[in-house]
């Protein structure tokens, strides 16, 4: 594998990375400056070149996603539309993430599914720049008038993300995809513009994308547009719906929210595009309320995995510590808005907490979500199964998968192509430049190119085995002369961290708390800093007012979340009879950490309430705790996250 | 207020019960042999006959659900039909509660609006029999085309139920109700029959309906097709659904089922209607696998209220031991449905466990539900309540109740008529009578008059404050010549209850153990039998595999299940932050349960999730414990009926 590594200016069309903000702390990196060269995240990246995305362009032709572009070209529509409202953004996300691949390395065959894809897209727009394939047309509904449901923002907000992920990773390509963008984004800003429509989408979505294209094209109007539908949500501007205005957080307007609430995926895109109308606007205000969200949300309303969602029903967040692990929601696409809801505030303050939710979220929901083949998918990711499912049949799509095992496709199949495009442009969260230096925020072996000032780089490798082992070792392969800071992150886990730095011949090692262990100096090439995460499993247990879990024991180590896993235990016994005996050590064998699980026998009550807890006999059993990212690839089992604590054993 | 009791003998029209049984162990009386005379139950009869069956009609009219039947008798159809697919159930359940509340006691203004509202249904009944106001017509759907979501068959039941309740109340009335039912009767035979279309309703319901109806009008034929409903389902014969073919039970028949499942109303209904099945055809190996089913639900999947169905999504049963209380759906209607499947098993196998789910469910769920003033209701019962919900709005329909206040109608509005019918029926839930006695079920300040055979009659009088007090006595004010046994149900959780026997005399007292507690002897009027059943408070503690509920405990007392509302907290504490001391005695002060509660302090973490478990200082107050069923009668408030167990205090 060649990697042709460039690192262009920070100028319009700037980094090739997913959020490009003007103002702000941290400066982005993108996948030209960082590429992750092996380890857990390059596999993934691999699967998803080779597999996922393949899988997708296959299932976007059977479903007839695709093809509802050729119908609207051909004037056929509304007949053979296919698919739910949502349809079109499904293809627009596909593009997004085969811009960001071709954009990481150049594949001819991905080059040549991208353009016909767009020239599919491009031929579908109508004269005056609208484009979906939903609406408009006799026998359809009129443009713009189902703004509750109708998705039609939201799948142009995914549409300009596409045309501009390809923009900043293959500029000036001349497909037409940025043209299609932006003669829809004028419609949009001459529609819904101060004059026009005083409404906005069900969905949140076009907010960061409008932003994405000003900042590429330049063109402050479009920014402006996504301001007015920060600002008018919250008002009650959309019409009353079964599950309440809170749902689409028309509730509270976003400046005066005090928590995340309603969907949780459109939370979060909520928050993202708010976040970058902020960043536009230098709006401290708006960021500060954003700020104090994310905090609450994080402190009362997110599960352990970093998944967001505890509602199955409206697919929303619950009450404040309302968190049933086996009623999880925690759909992927929540927890990969989350990770872009995140990172903008990353850029914005610099905060290591965001990048621990991040790293948090990426291994226990984003690398949940995909079997190990990328062929299919979780929805929903439980911390919590109670049955075995049923065998899943790979050539039909799912519901939303309440199966225990992953599907191939679904209904509502957000999931696929969002995983694929941010697996695309994963190395554009590992690390960041300003001024000052580089803060390294994700581990994975990794060559990171950063430009301080203009004539003044700094190139870094990145050595580690993370995170089956704790040792990062960061070498500085040229600097720019002169005393510059490397920051690398200490996780909120990782007590008793220690840093060792290799340079000018001396060795000198310390201990680091968590947040961002920074060295400052006149680095020359081959100096290194090494930092020592303890990667020990440690026992977790939760805040009180977690009622659902109350009782019980998480295992975690390093930055993934353990499962219990039935086929790890004896015949025939599900998890929901054991408990943990955590007066026992946690051993590692293999690479592998070993619980002792008392196995409780259960026999029914003919009522189970009564006045004395029903005890029942107990064995004790050696079992492995796996990564919760891995369950679920060796057949229907049962599973669990939080294992009730057993008493000591004799 | 006069009442004419009368005893008809049991025949076709038989006792004025919602149920009779041609078999099975008890025989049920009637709403003229058994008359609750005050407490409790009268009271919630008064409310429902004053207040809501009026509340009733207005929305009915309202909502346009009755005027559907204006339009279709009018030719005016599909225009301005409203409502779901099931509206016109509504104005059969609406039916069924005028007719039960006139046969307890006439009314001309009730019996009037019974009237109009019969000739208006009446005047909508094709010439064929059919009877539906969505489907059939020019623009509608075509008869019997969505069985899935249609709820065809499931109207007709409601109206088999209604016209049946109407001539066992009423014998011989000549408003035409029965004539209706029994054409709609021949056409749902002619259609699926063993020749017809071999499918069934997505909603059971048609099942138990026919089978009354034959048992009303002798007619064979709905039993038979009732059985072959009954049969059929299970087989797939359903096209498919997001939720699944256990959403309707259409996974599995019947007779192989270990489990209730899917949607908690569904399979009660059709529960009821394979008992009643099972007895027409003297069936024993269905009675069984019902039993079996009914056994496994309350062990695993019943709420301590009697509640079912854990889920909001699907309306439906969720695991086994997966029982949150927070989401806990805990239907109104399906509530309604346990009874008459509980109702149905006793009176086949006599085996007290069904009328204790009975009384269990009565108390929790289906007192629960209405307002004091029986015109707002819980269409779901949480056992949790984490926040106060906004103000209702009593002229506004909700959707389906998510606030902690009662709404006065729902967009699905089956549990107002259901409840209604229910109440003006319950007498006929309080005793049953056989060969060898009288047994008594429901403990309520009542007359009873039952012939144990021709010429040799029983009345009693059962005094008691019931459940206030755990007193209830039974006075034979007049008894046939010879021995007889008088059965009295010791409830399951009344370990530690006495028997009173005062007979001739003499005055004898013994412990009785839970079951019935029999006593047989050539009674003489005046003698009677007090029942002592233990009323202190108790703590009671879950089976250890329900999960949402591990470290607490709730407090019952009698019948009666316990909640911890905040309004009977220190001002703005809610009852989140409450742990119940449970090694501080409970007292009881002037008829209330006061509890020790230690109120913690609650700071938030960054992240709620730690090595060591968040403890906070604790405060210890004592606030009453108010039966559950009373709660949200003072505002918006916060509830829980399992409150974790707190440390002892100082």
């Amino acid at each position: 594998m060649t990697m042709t590594i460039t690192t262009p200016p920070r100028s319009l069309g700037g980094a090739a990375a997913p959020a490009l903000p003007s103002s702000g702390t941290l400066r982005p990196l993108g996948i030209r400056q960082v590429v992750i060269t092996g380890g857990f995240w390059a596999e993934r990246q691999g699967v998803n070149r080779r597999a996922t995305l393949a899988h997708i362009g296959t299932w976007l032709e059977r479903e007839g996603w695709t093809r509802n572009f050729d119908l609207a070209a051909a004037g056929a529509l509304p007949e053979g539309r296919r698919g739910r409202e949502f349809a079109d953004s499904e293809v627009y996300k596909y593009l997004e993430a085969l811009a960001w691949e071709i954009g990481r390395e150049h594949d001819d065959e991905l080059e040549s599914r991208f353009r016909e894809t767009v020239a599919r897209v491009a031929a579908a727009q109508e004269p005056d720049g609208y484009l979906n394939t939903m609406f408009g047309r006799p026998g359809q509904d009129g443009r713009w008038t189902k703004l509750e449901w109708g998705h039609e923002l939201y799948c142009l907000g995914h549409l300009f993300q596409a045309a501009v992920a390809r923009e900043r990773s293959t500029p000036g390509a001349d497909d037409g995809l940025l043209d299609v963008a932006v003669r829809a984004a004028d419609l949009v800003c001459d529609v819904f513009g101060d004059d026009g429509i005083r409404s906005v989408d069900g969905h949140p979505e076009i907010e960061t994308g409008l932003v994405e294209l000003g900042r590429v094209t330049g063109d402050r109007r479009y920014i402006e547009q996504a301001r007015l539908f920060v600002d008018r949500r919250g008002t009650g501007v959309l019409g009353g719906i079964e599950y309440g205005q809170a749902y689409f957080q028309d509730d509270v307007p976003v400046r005066e929210a005090e928590v995340m609430r309603g969907h949780a995926v459109r939370a979060n895109y909520l928050g993202s595009g708010a976040a970058d109308v902020a960043d536009e606007t230098d709006d401290q205000e708006l960021l500060d309320a954003l700020v104090r969200q994310w905090d609450t949300t994080v402190a009362r309303r997110t599960y352990i995995t970093g998944g967001q969602g505890a509602h199955h029903q409206d697919e929303a967040f619950g009450a404040d510590f309302e968190l049933p692990p086996d009623r999880a929601y925690s759909e992927t696409c929540a927890g990969i808005a989350s990770v872009q809801f995140s990172w903008r505030l990353l850029l914005e303050r610099g905060d290591a907490k965001y990048a621990d939710l991040i790293e948090r979220t990426l291994y226990n929901v984003v690398a949940t979500s995909p079997s190990s083949a990328g062929t299919a998918f979780y929805y929903s990711n439980t911390l919590h199964q109670r049955t075995p499912g049923e065998p899943v049949d790979p050539d039909v799509p799912s519901a939303r998968a309440e199966s225990s095992l992953r599907a191939p496709w679904f209904s509502v199949s957000c999931c696929p192509t969002n995983l694929a495009r941010t697996f695309a442009s994963l190395a554009a969260y590992v690390a960041t430049g300003d001024a000052r230096g580089v803060q390294v925020h994700q581990y994975a072996p990794s060559t990171i190119i950063a430009e301080l000032a203009p004539d003044r780089e700094v190139t870094l490798r990145v050595e580690t085995a993370y995170p089956a082992d704790g040792a990062v070792r960061v070498i500085v392969e040229s600097a720019a002369v002169g005393e510059w800071a490397l920051s690398l992150r200490v996780p909120g886990w990782a007590e008793g961290a220690t840093l060792e730095v290799s340079a000018g011949g001396a060795v000198e090692t310390r201990a680091v708390a968590p947040g961002y262990a920074v060295v400052s100096r006149d680095f020359a090439p081959g100096d290194s800093v090494t930092l020592r995460l303890p990667m020990s499993p440690r026992i977790t247990r939760p805040d009180a007012r977690i009622d659902a879990i109350r009782g019980t024991v998480a295992v975690e180590r390093g930055p993934e979340v353990l499962a219990l896993e039935s086929v790890d235990l004896p015949e025939g016994v599900g998890v929901d009879v054991a408990g943990l005996v955590t007066a026992d050590p946690l051993r590692e064998e293999d690479g592998r950490v070993i619980a002792r699980l008392a196995i409780r026998s259960s026999t029914d009550a003919a009522w189970p309430y009564g006045q004395t807890a029903e005890g029942g006999a107990s064995t004790v059993v050696e079992a492995p705790l796996i990564p919760y990212h891995d369950w679920a690839e060796r057949g229907p089992s049962t599973m669990r996250i939080w294992i009730p604590e057993a008493a000591p054993t004799r």
